[in-house]
């Protein structure tokens, strides 16, 4: 991972994210025009909060299990959404199933399209409502990047990839995350949406 | 409550606060100074989120119930404190017990010392690192304040007064409220000091 050096002053932020995330969808629309904005480059991190979320002995997202909780979000998240000038509908599947939307970003997570990727299989979760986990879902959108679907998808569902995301996922529990969107700045870690900027001015005072 | 009105143009925020919430602490330190810039009265709400949390199901607050956010959480706050130029220390204790502080806070919402008792014994917790849920603690903070201890503590610990407090807390727990700091403007509901911005802003759009 690139981190400061004399050599190297630009600095990397780790974004951690999982396609059915809320929060995440908010960072996925904005980070990668703030970062460069700031010199700091973005490392996708795509994972599944699922599992995690499992081993913390909880069956769904918290803002399904705590209804309180739960409708407050889709308040803020309207608020949100305005604030930041991206659509927003809330979505009538939630928590979204997207293990094959993750697993193509697993694979192109160093690829020129990868920040079109995200954007749009965001946007198809909680600008459009639609579903995310099906061939034709991301052959949809790859397609309109102009990126060679039936290959992607091939390899995506390959036993190595597949492996690939699992152990991206069990590097997210090691490294303690609980939740998504959450950042790396080195071994500085800053969670949700809310902590982007921080981050970012971290990433920044590191750059010497 | 003092709401949008042609005659009364200036707008209110609620502020529900726990003394043993460390991101209550946050805001308590600022909300004054901020919202008083920007021609906003604090309405201070006390209430207590123990029973709200038991309400849940909750033994303890989540940070120490969830081991990985508990980590988290710290590294946030000392990191969130530093931003806002406010002392932190983490409390050797926590949720720290803040009954007694919470019922002076009750019996003295409306009076001109609250916002100067509120931070102080804020302070006392998440700088000072000192009980709070005695007497004599509460006799020092008010002393400070020259507020006659021996009467406010007298009358906070009358049955009237703990009633307005239980009371605080049902109403709390019938609005939705699950966490703190929780802002309402109006009914428009704000969680986390994070949102204190978003909330005065929503406050003075409502002004006209």
């Amino acid at each position: 991972m690139p981190h400061s050096s004399p050599n190297n002053p630009r600095q990397t932020i780790e974004f951690w994210f999982d396609f059915a995330s809320n929060y995440s969808y908010l960072t996925a629309m904005r980070i990668e025009e703030l970062a460069g904005s700031q010199g700091v480059d973005v490392a996708w991190r795509p994972f599944l909060l699922g599992p995690i979320f499992q081993s913390f002995g909880w069956e769904s997202s918290p803002f399904v299990l705590q209804k309180q909780k739960g409708e407050y979000t889709w308040k803020d998240m309207a608020r949100q959404a305005r604030k930041y000038g991206v659509d927003w509908v809330k979505p009538t599947a939630f928590p979204r199933r997207a293990i094959l939307p993750a697993r193509v970003a697993t694979l192109g997570k160093n690829e020129p399209w990868i920040g079109d990727y995200v954007r749009a299989t965001m946007a198809r979760n909680f600008a459009e409502d639609k579903d995310l986990d099906t061939e034709d879902a991301v052959r949809e959108v790859l397609a309109s990047l102009n990126v060679n679907a039936d290959e992607v998808i091939a390899q995506a569902q390959s036993d190595e990839n597949k492996l690939q995301l699992r152990q991206a996922t069990e590097t997210a529990a090691r490294r303690g995350i609980f939740g998504a969107p959450m950042f790396f700045v080195g071994d500085e870690m800053f969670w949700g949406n809310d902590r982007l900027e921080d981050a970012l001015d971290f990433a920044k005072s590191q750059a010497q």
